[in-house]
């Protein structure tokens, strides 16, 4: 009986199109394309060992028992992650709208301004909330940010000294990432009791916790002080709620503030994703690592907002790049933002007083009930000393449905959150074997540290507080962008094909949102079966022997596995190896996560067809043979290309005692066909937003997991509570990372089985082919592979029209909006080319849209080219077209308002038209305004 | 402690948004604004005995909860209710998207062309699978689909006979309605054996089920001669599913299909909603109830839908109507066309074998195992007969998880649908004791009547069959379309206000969407519980003893009062009261559900004030006094106002021995001010959309109760499967009408609580009286009572202007639209007239953009009335403005296009465009067209 295959959904052309497609390209059949295509050297022959695809109810059936073997209990473990109301308008109309989930990063702003705004808001919450000047578009996670601060500390401070100190008092967590990324970095690390040790003498950061993990509030001011006499520069990693009652961070002189917005609405998820945030004095804004939103202005001088800033980042800094971070957790830094926006600064006070309340409520009952509860200030936390007894009441609270934290065998932890109701802490009384207590606490809150100052006074944070206007707030705002539910975003290198609803939906199931990283084993059994099952599907398909899914963004995951690396050369006694060899080609992310892993970063030559240059490879191989650590290549190239020397690279590099990075980025164009951990690599990280389906939601959320084979094994990241620097570093705050959105990835592996996933790998190359054939005639494409092939992407260079005519790749990525297109990959790898990658989603309808609007605009540009239109003013300059200027009252332009907006093939009644016109980015980033600017700003 | 309240959310206006409308209306509070419009006759005083709010997190909790109690198992019951599998990114981005589930009657057309285009796409697959001419938008369900057949047969037949027969295999409830409609109309229902009995002499139509309730398939050929002899009409219940692989009934001469596209997609939801479908020959179209969408052209000549050929209806006919269906199933009958659209010709036809295969197979075994299953032609459905042990197989089954149909002690029906796996089958063998059985079965699908034709030819069935096309098409629809997601739809009398997304995500569970209507008792008790709950609150809010939430519509709901008021008479030996008493200004479908209940309408009239004339009132009374069965009146009344002479207008009718219905349209101006179940009403029916929250969907679903004083308590609706005609008639298939809905005003009563609701009335008077303040310098505000005060609408009359300067409403409708608003009702109830219904979930902000623009559109008709634009040619004459037009190269005319585009106030970048200009409603009208156009009619 026929059984509907979902990988008929998933892949966009159906046999009649792939035939079409075919002939185009002129092979009889797509494993006759990937036979000419793929390089004999690396082919891999055999069947994923996958289970038999599964149906999508079959999928949702199997996740639904997964999720059943998981727990939720009443979380008051705290430690950075709390229960939530997530808003319903803002889960149904963010996170389950694909309008949101499915945007790319906002690289094009024109098509960008809904979510622009929408981070803007962000950056002004942290930015109010921290009373700091600048803060950018979100972190990983709380602990990761720490890690970024200290490092942004080293870069900034005049100290000559290497020491860090930390709060004995801050997450765990926190402090074994910040040790992780220090160890490499030759910084050295000093956990310290700020109420009673001294600070050193020398030291170049603090890093302070507000609230400390055991619920105290100290004021900071004296240590603040005592660092700034030092050169020392301090971070606060602060709780955004409790900054709503307590003094800000920057009202003290700190110079950075970090730490999580999850408890804005956004589900726990086992540990993520969620937003981290990062915030800085005025003065350290451009040492910000990350992306950061700010106003500028378009064409017609109106406000428009973009990326700020971008020559900070490590895709042009590479090697001298302030970090390797590319992701944000922009999809969640939506959804928290929206959740101030939501409740305005009144409800984010009272739910912040609500949960002070039930937790001097809480301190009250057990006090009266004969407990000892540290008798500090506190807001939401506080730890009660019973002594002896610590795991026994732990455990009698779970029975009764409340996990709390056990801090040792004498303390017990609790946090309170929005979500704490009387009932909750008459289990914990209960637990503690104290009677019920009827009573108010008294406030624990330190009047000398009450918060006097204003915040989230924009109007945008008080006129969206009904659900209506609410609704329309977000539906106005993802009706400027344009993401994979208006069309293609044929982006090279970033795979943006379908997120599948089916994928989607478990994430919202209270089984795998509302589930602490940090809860008992016990209650997250499904949880771990289903991890455990991924990573070994992720070994299975990428021919490694061990997966972590630790890494919260492919960034991190090459942090993880560079540091294995690094690790398993000290294990063999040759902590010397320091030599990263990347090619010129390279994302620059590798040369910074390199520098990252404590290694030089030595560059190889491509060849003129792209190519790693294997002589140049040979020399730098010769003058480093003993200090060689590893070489980092993609495959297929970023070229887009497979290169057949590949197999003879890795030879090379492992007779030479060096290890074998592949970069996992371009994965879609191997799965099925080749194994990276069977052609010769040792270690890749994996992008699942690309190949595996988590959804790119406009900049975020990642997952980055690192993939190796058993020699390496050892080294992958270990769990953050209890990680050995030396060897499992803590990537990321939690253990399993993202863990919430994994179930994405499982389903998608789990509906397409091996044949479905090998079939989408041949559809993608054949959509990259049939584009590159199509196009080839209008615009070179560079590089090809074997008989003139292309991998999964094709390369479009613009620069001898540009040269001719002096319309520019900006001018095609603008002018392919007004055709109703997101633009390719602009620039990279090589500037002034244009990276197109349909991917296997597209069906043949929608790629010949793409293909002929390429050729009209081909034709545009000879116009220009041949004088008919004069340089400054055409179609292609003026492009985008709003709906603004085309039914302006003047026209003054010399070509006719339908061709501006409306040129050749584009549907009228269903066109979309951007918000503003071309945005000047150099203005912005000469005047620099990273908040929400003044509704006067938009006055006409 | 703070608990933030669901009231807050919902209630658009803050309390310095009351204070400045309180201002401008002119009271000091919303307590003395109400004491002043509310007649103290009528005024309640006390707090509504409801359960104390819950919020939003407690709310979902208690549903949770209640869903729980009830069990999903796997239905093989069949009778029209099958297992489906929603596609998921229809589920999404239809079901669950506030662009389709917030929408209105597409009324206007040029802002609804997304969801006229998806119920054309609906109307297609309705006319290709049953192969006839014209089918409508959707009915409610398939029992009253039948019944609309009945009495179409009725209108349409040149017999005079009275008698209908229905075959004795169609399903039960669709018997059990046709009888409870067939009885006050004086038709005799005939139910014959069709396979042994002979036809009456004489009958007006014939009701076929194809296949029937048994699974038996029958060749009804000549059933469909021998009545067409008699001049009777043929009816065929018929599958749409089973209609890929059989003769269609088109192909037999069939004069009208009925039935239900439930299995198309959309859940169960323990019997509703779904979309009823109804198709009829050629000849027959201007005789269809119900909405029916047409194709015809806008002011460039562009193809346009609309809906056609209004004039058959209610509001229209009033108690000449055709039919009193006010209501469709716009929403699922949109996610049953999608899922065709998504699945496409071949796709249906591979699931319908498959469903057949499954059958087959579990026949096979069966016989197998030595049970007699009968013998007979089959699809998805076999009965099999156990002597004597029915019972325990059914029991058995159960225990299995599995639900098979009792049909007597001896026999046991089974269905298979889409759903079914070989463990259920399995399951179902264990249950009848006969061993698991391997094979395929022999297909049972009669040869000679296998479908040979082609159906679902039209591209858009063959255009988005991966998910990445479907989306895009959804989201391309909906983008054409403005609903509450946008802004606001003042439509009076229609109660356009917030449907919380809290209200909503429930009706996506399982538990909810996948329990079938007859699933045994001990399956349901969560499902019956909350319907308790609903049932016993709303009797608390109207003051009523007894509910019913049977009827799935207000139609329905309407014509179940007049019967119960009906069945009270005759209880009564007065069996001769037959005149009911409706004012002039009462809604059109008051008089239509009168005559179907059997009664006489006798028109009262309103004096110039708009209220109904006592004087007139009295001299019906006399004329009619011993025939008098009841008045029909809404309150408040049509016209917006609280007349003051409700109380004696009771009195006076009740000293006549008649009945008083309130038609509980316009309840949100009452809930906790006043309760006509205590203010002198006997009965009234409740439109859930309209004050409880129900979304519009587009046009449906809907849900009627019907609430009644005790003494008519026992003539409510009883069980389709069990009802007495007389006394407890079926008013809808199943028991519980769209009980799959009933969360949302569960919730929404549950989250609001007593204080709640009361806000919600005052702040609804409240916006209303604020919009007639502003607007009343600028059109004449027709109507008020007690102080001049309006109730929670008011009526702007435009006749002045009009008759001054030929500006119509319908430019004034139209022209809002340019001002990214829709229309408020037009033309009713008086002709000439705007009326406008704010309701409570506006917040100020939008309450003032919507006077603003109706300001600004004064000043633009008074330009044209002084000559400064010319009658025919101006923006309002013009409107709607579409993108195309305002950025066209040539610009004839002799106003600005900004002024056209942006008129004062409109966001640019946020605009909303629609995609055609103005409709021309008669042109569709006299070239009916009601299935897809071909492509080439879009070509520019």
């Amino acid at each position: 009986m026929t059984v509907e295959q979902f990988a008929t959904r998933h892949i966009g052309p159906g046999p009649d199109d792939e035939r079409r497609m075919l002939e185009v390209v002129g092979h009889g059949s797509v494993d006759e394309l990937m036979d000419a295509a793929i390089p004999e050297v690396i082919r891999w022959h055999g069947t994923l060992d996958l289970p038999e695809a599964a149906t999508e109810a079959e999928a949702i059936a199997e996740l639904r028992a997964l999720a059943a073997r998981n727990t939720v209990a009443v979380s008051m473990i705290g430690l950075g992650y709390h229960g939530t109301h997530t808003p319903a308008v803002i889960r149904r109309n963010v996170l389950e709208d694909p309008a949101w989930y499915t945007a790319y990063t906002p690289y094009q702003p024109e098509i960008s301004q809904g979510r622009l705004e929408a981070l803007l808001n962000f950056q002004t919450m942290v930015t109010d909330l921290t009373g700091l000047a600048t803060a950018n578009a979100s972190m990983l996670d709380e602990g990761t940010a720490a890690a970024e601060a200290m490092t942004l500390a080293r870069r900034a401070s005049k100290s000559k000294s290497r020491v860090y100190v930390v709060d004995a008092d801050a997450l765990p967590q926190t402090i074994a990432v910040i040790a992780s990324r220090a160890e490499p970095l030759g910084i050295e690390v000093r956990v310290v009791d700020v109420d009673h040790d001294e600070l050193p003498q020398e030291f170049f950061g603090l890093h302070l916790q507000y609230p400390g993990a055991s619920g105290a509030i100290r004021d900071h001011s004296a240590l603040v002080k005592a660092a700034h006499t030092v050169g020392a520069l301090v971070t606060v990693a602060a709780d955004l709620l409790a900054l709503t009652l307590l003094r800000p961070p920057g009202e003290i002189g700190v110079d950075i503030a970090a730490g999580t917005t999850q408890r804005f609405g956004v589900p726990m998820g086992f540990g993520g994703p969620h937003a981290g945030y990062l915030a800085v004095r005025s003065g350290l804004e451009r040492m910000l690592p990350g992306r950061l939103v700010g106003v500028s202005r378009d064409a017609d001088g109106n406000p428009a907002y973009r990326l700020a800033l971008q020559t900070r980042e490590q895709h042009i800094r590479r090697e001298k790049a302030t970090s390797n971070i590319c992701t944000a957790q922009v999809l969640l830094a939506v959804m928290a933002g929206m959740y101030a926006v939501y409740h305005g600064p009144d409800g984010l006070r009272d739910i912040a007083t609500r949960t002070h309340d039930m937790t001097a409520r809480l301190a009250a009952g057990l006090r009266a009930g004969g407990v000892r509860v540290a008798d500090v200030a506190f807001f939401d936390t506080v730890t009660a000393t019973v002594p002896g007894r610590a795991e026994q009441v732990v455990a009698a609270a779970a029975e009764r449905g409340v996990n709390l934290r056990l801090v040792d065998a004498d303390r017990v932890g609790m946090s309170c959150d929005e979500t704490t109701t009387v009932a909750h802490l008459e289990a914990v009384w209960a637990a503690f074997g104290v009677p019920a207590f009827d009573g108010d606490g008294d406030t624990a809150l330190p009047g000398d540290l009450a918060r006097t100052s204003d915040f989230l006074t924009h109007p945008v944070f008080r006129s969206h507080h009904s659900e209506t206007a609410m609704l329309r707030y977000l539906r106005r705002l993802s009706d400027f962008d344009y993401a994979l539910d208006r069309g293609m975003i044929p982006l090279g290198s970033c795979t943006m094909k379908l997120n599948a609803t089916t994928e989607m939906e478990p994430i919202s199931w209270a089984e795998f949102a509302h589930i602490h990283p940090f809860a008992p084993d016990a209650q997250t059994v499904g949880y771990r079966e289903m991890i455990g099952q991924l990573e070994s599907w992720l070994a299975e398909v990428t021919g490694y022997d061990a997966v972590s899914v630790q890494p919260n963004a492919g960034s991190q995951g090459e942090l993880a596995g560079l540091l294995a690396i690094r690790s398993y050369h000290a294990s063999r006694g040759e902590s010397h190896r320091n030599v990263c060899l990347i090619p010129s080609s390279a994302h620059g992310t590798n040369a910074a996560s390199a520098v990252m892993a404590g290694m030089r970063v030595v560059v190889v030559a491509c060849d003129d067809d792209g190519n790693v240059d294997l002589v140049d490879l040979d020399a730098k191989i010769d003058k480093h043979r003993d200090a060689l650590a590893a070489i980092m290549v993609t495959y297929p190239s970023t070229h887009g290309v497979y290169e057949t020397g590949i197999a003879s690279l890795c030879a090379k590099v492992h007779d030479a005692g060096g290890q074998v990075y592949v970069d996992g980025a371009n994965l879609n164009a191997l799965v099925g066909f080749a194994k990276p951990g069977k052609f010769g690599a040792d270690v890749s990280h994996l992008n699942l937003h690309k190949t595996f389906c988590i959804p790119h939601g406009g900049g975020g959320p990642g997952v980055g997991p690192v993939a190796v084979r058993s020699h390496l094994a050892p080294f992958l990241p270990g769990d953050p509570l209890g990680a050995h620097v030396d060897a499992t570093p803590a990537i990321s705050a939690a253990k399993y990372g993202s863990a919430g959105i994994l179930p994405i990835p499982w389903a998608y592996l789990r509906m397409m089985g091996a044949a479905g996933l090998t079939r989408a790998t041949g559809v993608a190359v054949l959509a990259a082919n049939y584009v590159a054939a199509r196009l080839r005639g209008h615009y070179p494409v560079l590089y090809a592979g074997n008989k003139g092939l292309v991998a999964h992407e094709c390369i479009l260079d613009l620069r001898p029209l540009t040269k001719a005519t002096g319309v520019s790749v900006d001018d095609v990525a603008k002018r392919l909006i007004d055709y109703g297109f997101h633009a390719p990959t602009m620039s990279f790898p090589v500037a002034g080319t244009l990276m197109v990658e349909p991917t296997e989603s597209e069906d043949l309808a929608e790629l010949d849209r793409f293909c002929d609007a390429m050729i009209a605009i081909r034709a545009e540009i000879d116009k220009v080219g041949a004088g008919e239109w004069p340089a400054g003013d055409n179609p292609l300059a003026n492009a985008p077209h709003t709906a603004a200027m085309v039914s302006g009252d003047e026209w003054p332009h010399p070509y006719p308002r339908s061709v501006g907006a409306y040129p050749a093939g584009v549907d009228r009644a269903g066109k979309y038209w951007p918000p503003v016109r071309r945005v000047d980015g150099a203005y912005g980033d000469r005047n620099l305004v990273c908040s929400c600017p003044s509704p006067e700003a938009f006055d006409d």
